[in-house]
């Protein structure tokens, strides 16, 4: 179903921008867990809005209530629910889309889906604001695969044409602007600053590391790690790429090139290099599993568009007032840490099976 | 489960390199469906070795043999199954991968999952061949979007770093070397040529179009059609990026460059381009749905490259002999198709829900 | 996953008996659909306690909040999640539990599965209360399917040895005991009474039947009507038995007395009897669909009962105080109403593929 | 999909019963299994028609080859497909069913399903000749579960009103009628032959027991033991009722005398009596898992029998020559123990992931 991923892991998000709450069901988490809450929360915040000048300054109450799945903060091996109240719903603010879909949002995809029912206001349950949930469960995931040796850490490869060259093993703060190079981070936010006063924004790239996996995760073909990971990534709105390791860049190299000879480290079997993104046949090499994220600009712009208007069929203009984020990619951070923590502890707990 | 896809149709792959046959059996095709042999057979000999100098001189018999699913020709609503016999089974040429993992291909990892008992001749459930059979399925579903004003065309966009910058729009030789502009055409195949004559390969860039496809297919999140098409696509192996529309490239536009406006064509509501690909918020705008696949360089080269020895856990030398494709990216495109069409078919089939 | 039903149209259910709340999201229902909230309300009461002399004298507020999947009353295509409030969290009636195992009851099985981690109180995510949202969402189906011209109608066969034989055709007082024949129902209610002043409970039978269902709904092999319906039915606590049409007593007859002979009846093929159910190859052929199932004897008791202490691994004795239904069959009807109604609802989402 | 069931372990059928094969695809099994061929083949052959004086004098020739999944006779993790050829295929003998249905039989339901495409030949797709592939999955199965000290056995409990009431300890001959009691043997051999010579058919109920089972194997709600082996025993042809432990007969106790009261036998927790079937709250209590199931006469009889003609839309009768079991009950025994060593071992290898 359209709002479920995994197998052994299963999550299901629910909720609309506007609706009463939204929420998320995680089925297959083992029992005995202690949820360390308040390392959710800081993890959860980092999603969270209104907090610095780059996002919007709506501020959601983002704190979760957990309706089932637990006794005090410990697993009981019940499906896990936690929900977050809308506060802010059933406004009005989106009444107009319904007639004049907004360019590069779902109200016209929507409409022709759900014949005119779907939930506009808000974006319904095409929102960003579904990613909260996704926090939730992947702020779970993230805790339980750190049990087991594994770290997944996100950062900003670029925003616009500013790119992040420090290498990947930099630290990046990560409570604040998710870039390493200050230096980088202080172009990307200048250029987010000049969208958000032209009316305007700008898209970015995530990437991310998962280390400490070990050799043989994944299945093949259509359950590869890449295929797992992809699934779930495309399903953060804005997401229009997903690339592995040397990606789309090792297209252009010669298979000499591109190979990563198998070498010894330490006794352990390793590659030397990484083109791979750390998978071969879909399955884990044990090396840092990699990947890249094309995050398309905010679709909710100042600026004035041209659009149609559905009622009377005829050219419209439409301006997106409200507050939204200039860049969405900072925020998208956490996110694709979750939905990355998601997929690979669902592989993991599929991979006891051996 | 590793090895199957889709929900309302599903495909289920089996078969090894060297094991009887490879084949595959599909679920939920409609009865009452001729299938047009002479068709699928045209479609799946483009992805056939040996009939040119681009790629491998193995020559397979792919001639499929149909088990089930069938009377006649016609679909009678049973599961459909379609073998492919392997002639050439059982060869030592693969002995001694088992000690030396070849750079790139799935040896070593295959080894640490399935503990040395995967099927190590030709690279097992792994190999390439596998797309024979996906290349049955999609062929069926190929057609049964046809007759719904549904098709889907693929081509190269780019060997190594030489690009066919033509419009999609322009036709592609089906049976000959699938890129529009022939002059790029002709760089490409040099530089395939160079690449064998190196002991090397080249990697590439396809991109994939589908038309005619209605208003609002696919789901929101999890199963829009960006990750139903990713999930299937990186289940081909050598892919590892996909992208919709602009894709990276979107990430480096503004928000009033990137977004598609809305206008009125011949009385439809159209996007007067199509930076998302077709797609927002995972559904179907109508408009072409269009994406792009990274695929890397064969890893499979003469050239001598490192590896280790796992018996003896020392460094090791190795050099891929035997026949191999210098250049997958052109035998790929049909299996492009093939993963695009299953995808959007089973999607078509879910949304006569509605 | 353990707690999810469904293709098409998918239920999760959520919560344990003293969580916060118990809930359900149902994927994949139609867009545009008005749900009749007083209709849901009257067909949720009838599961309800506390509200007769045969059920327990615990009263709970079973008035459901839906956090998301509605615009006003109307369903919007996404994910529909209803909760209800746990008024009675936490009780300390079930400590000894974890040390004594009830006989009938899930306590040592869940021991054993999860570690000591489950959710003891009140029998958590194993409670006969996660059935109040599997009447919600079964609630909802039933509407569907009465606008399909399709009505699904329980009622009690037999407590005890006690049947009731009038025809199935007879009606039943929806809000009142369920039984047709005022007399057998006179009967069952004093041996409830019975089993109740002896600290004792009874079992019983309940039949369910859906008519106006279309010819051929359903699928061969293990999608076919049965297996949908059983795979939902045992999913109720208690539920021991599941039997088609003749079913066990089938078993006993000649092929010539058991086939159902095929005839004209107002221009339509209809069979003549109807030992099938309704069922034949897993599809149905448009008759009436019917079965059974068998509730066993409420486990709880006030009888002193053998056990063991797992603390000291010695034998124990117990007796189940508190508030218990002497008899779950009555207020069992409408859950397997619920169950048939979303078994028969996904089947009939899934067929429109045709 | 209608033809695979699993989780962990998945199987998918396919064929029809006069295509030129008939198989099963099994994903998910452990790499490193040596499977057992002559032990296979013993399994097999209990199903196999035409040995003896009770089933159809029609002989198979059912040895299946291995396709896939295999290197040498040990599992390599990739998907297992075996196929059983038909050699008895596009008879005409079933031309005229398409325009008369037979009684009992899916001709009148799939014709209405598949708008008359279904293969009509033999049954197509709901041919009791699949549960010839079902029979090698299952067999795998059983041996892998032996390996983990887990055995299953069913044999007759009864022949139409013909009751074998010796205990389930007792032996049963594997390779003869399978029933414990000579006596009850005789006379249900017995009525066997005197239902042939009438031109008749008798039905019958089979009981299996699964010993050897960890506690606490399964889920709660619907993947309970209970829910999955209905799901996959339904799917068996002729089966009409699944009824665990007590069954249908538990309705008619009180809950002091079908609750099992906990005891220590050795040291270990076990019930005294095994009125639950093995199974509490859907998961295993470590005694014997036993369920039995209801099979209906074989719908195939030469006495003359009304139907219509759907041609003509009007009464017409017919008479099912050929060559049919007069009682299918005992070469279902193995098609019900291969049944649940698939819902069995699909479970256990569910649980490892604790």
């Amino acid at each position: 179903m359209s709002s479920s991923y995994g197998n052994a892991l299963r999550i299901t998000l629910f909720g609309q921008s506007h609706s009463p709450a939204v929420g998320v069901t995680v089925e297959g988490l083992p029992a005995g867990f202690a949820v360390d809450m308040e390392k959710l929360r800081r993890f959860t915040a980092r999603r969270a809005p209104g907090k610095n000048d780059w996002s919007t300054p709506r501020r959601e109450a983002d704190e979760p209530e957990f309706l089932s799945g637990l006794v005090g903060n410990v697993t009981c091996g019940a499906p896990l629910t936690a929900i977050i109240r809308n506060t802010n719903t059933r406004s009005g603010d989106y009444a107009a889309f319904a007639e004049r879909p907004r360019p590069g949002h779902a109200d016209f995809t929507a409409e022709m889906k759900f014949g005119g029912f779907q939930d506009r206001a808000g974006g319904g349950h095409f929102s960003g604001r579904l990613t909260a949930p996704l926090c939730i469960a992947g702020g779970i995931c993230l805790q339980l695969l750190e049990k087991e040796g594994i770290t997944i850490r996100a950062r900003i490869a670029s925003i616009g044409s500013i790119r992040d060259d420090s290498p990947f093993t930099c630290p990046v703060d990560p409570e604040g602007f998710p870039a390493s190079d200050p230096a980088a981070a202080e172009r990307m936010l200048a250029l987010i600053r000049e969208a958000r006063e032209a009316g305007d924004s700008v898209g970015g790239v995530i990437e991310c590391t998962a280390e400490g996996l070990p050799e043989g995760l994944g299945d093949p073909m259509f359950d590869g790690m890449e295929n797992r990971i992809a699934a779930i990534v495309f399903g953060i709105p804005a997401v229009k790429g997903v690339e592995f390791g040397a990606g789309f860049r090792a297209a252009e190299l010669r298979g000499s090139e591109n190979n990563d000879p198998f070498v010894l480290r330490d006794g352990r079997i390793v590659t030397e290099t990484n083109h791979c993104g750390g998978i071969l046949g879909g399955l884990t090499t044990g090396m840092p599993l990699t990947f890249r994220a094309a995050v398309k600009p905010t679709p909710s712009i100042a600026k004035t568009q041209r659009t149609v208007d559905m009622k009377r069929v005829a050219p419209a203009e439409l301006a997106v007032t409200g507050r939204h984020d200039p860049c969405i990619v900072p925020r998208a951070v956490p996110v694709i840490e979750a939905a990355a923590a998601v997929a690979i502890y669902d592989a993991y707990l599929q991979d006891l099976r051996r």
